[in-house]
């Protein structure tokens, strides 16, 4: 390669989601520079060649920087390049989505419902638009949204918010089996309860070696 | 952003597949210029910030340019990047992965076995590592495999494809009734047979609405 031949810019733009009142909502961030200062976008920003390893790298990086969060679900979603996407030129944005439970949010960010959002900045509504396709079709084959569950939940909370993701109902005693095959989520200690005189419907917790992954379903949950 | 920012080198990477005696095998083409002159990898090239529209523009060409194959069922994988990839600096690889059917081959290319290679220069290994897992797992519950077949074939051809992608026997039927339901082929118009007295097996096509997408199942095709 000839060092001089013109390089497109690269940048790594997050879709971080979340649930709030058993909506997904995505994360947007005022722009603090041009092009379009001062507007709300998905958290991106350059890779930086001198400090970050990989791409995986500047994810985490931005998110800790930009977003102020450490360690949640992170994965590829997909890659944006293209010459039109940008003002600044052929850019090329390496596109991840995220996952946090709703208490993790920094005060930088607002929260906003996934199908609220009519547009954005560059390409970033294809961006959201790919990672929320992403998330919901994950959601009927696998146990991605316990990623959106606080530390512990009950089953009927796991199941309200597979049945927001999925915009459906789900038969309970179904979607328990189907949770269990997936072997994913394991009773918590028991703990003192103030929720009165009833027994209290058993806790759940994420099961350790399940904490950054996705088990995969053989069938659709849904069905 | 800074315009003397220093950027990574950006390429576009493709992990071509056919099947050969009903092995899936990738071509590895011959590095005409340093860094690995000479060594056999993936066909890759830089993104022309000139001339390429987008990343597909830039697969697109390259699998033209350099393997002289035209629109083949093409698709993203996932982009590698990072400061080790290259010895040329930190690099992101868009990598794409493209089917033909067996026939449509460039004497440029030598198609090897995927099961076969064992080292390949860059982290083209892992790159065609994701491919074929990705095509595998695609293959269980979608109409993927088509994309791999002749202009006509039968529907035992078909399921033999099927088997060697999955390495497992299927039942006859139930294949049978999966692929109807999946909606992407149609029975080929009559031909004249030379194939004897006895009835020829029904010859099948692709839907013309399935040529360039993939149909997904509700369930995995091999259970």
């Amino acid at each position: 390669m000839n060092a001089l031949t013109a390089q497109p810019i690269v940048t790594v733009d997050i879709v971080l989601l979340t649930l709030q009142e058993n909506e997904l909502c995505a994360a947007l961030l005022q722009r603090a520079r041009p092009p379009n200062e001062g507007e709300w976008t998905l958290p991106g920003g350059f890779v930086h060649i001198d400090t970050d390893e990989d791409a995986l790298a500047a994810a985490t990086r931005i998110l800790r920087t930009k977003a102020g969060i450490d360690s949640p679900y992170l994965e590829q979603l997909q890659t944006f390049a293209s010459r039109h996407r940008d003002s600044r030129g052929w850019s090329v944005s390496i596109a991840y989505y995220a996952l946090v439970p709703a208490a993790a949010a920094s005060d930088a960010l607002k929260w906003r419902p996934v199908d609220s959002i009519r547009s954005l900045p560059f390409d970033h509504r294809d961006i959201l638009r790919a990672a929320v396709e992403r998330v919901r079709s994950k959601t009927a084959y696998s146990s991605l949204p316990v990623h959106l569950m606080p530390p512990t939940f009950t089953l009927s909370e796991l199941q309200k918010v597979y049945e927001a993701l999925l915009k459906t109902d789900l038969d309970k005693r179904g979607f328990r089996r189907r949770i269990e095959e997936l072997d994913v989520v394991e009773p918590a200690p028991a703990q003192p309860t103030t929720r009165g005189a009833h027994r209290p419907a058993q806790l759940y917790r994420l099961k350790r070696k399940a904490s950054n992954t996705v088990a995969m379903a053989e069938r659709n949950l849904s069905r």
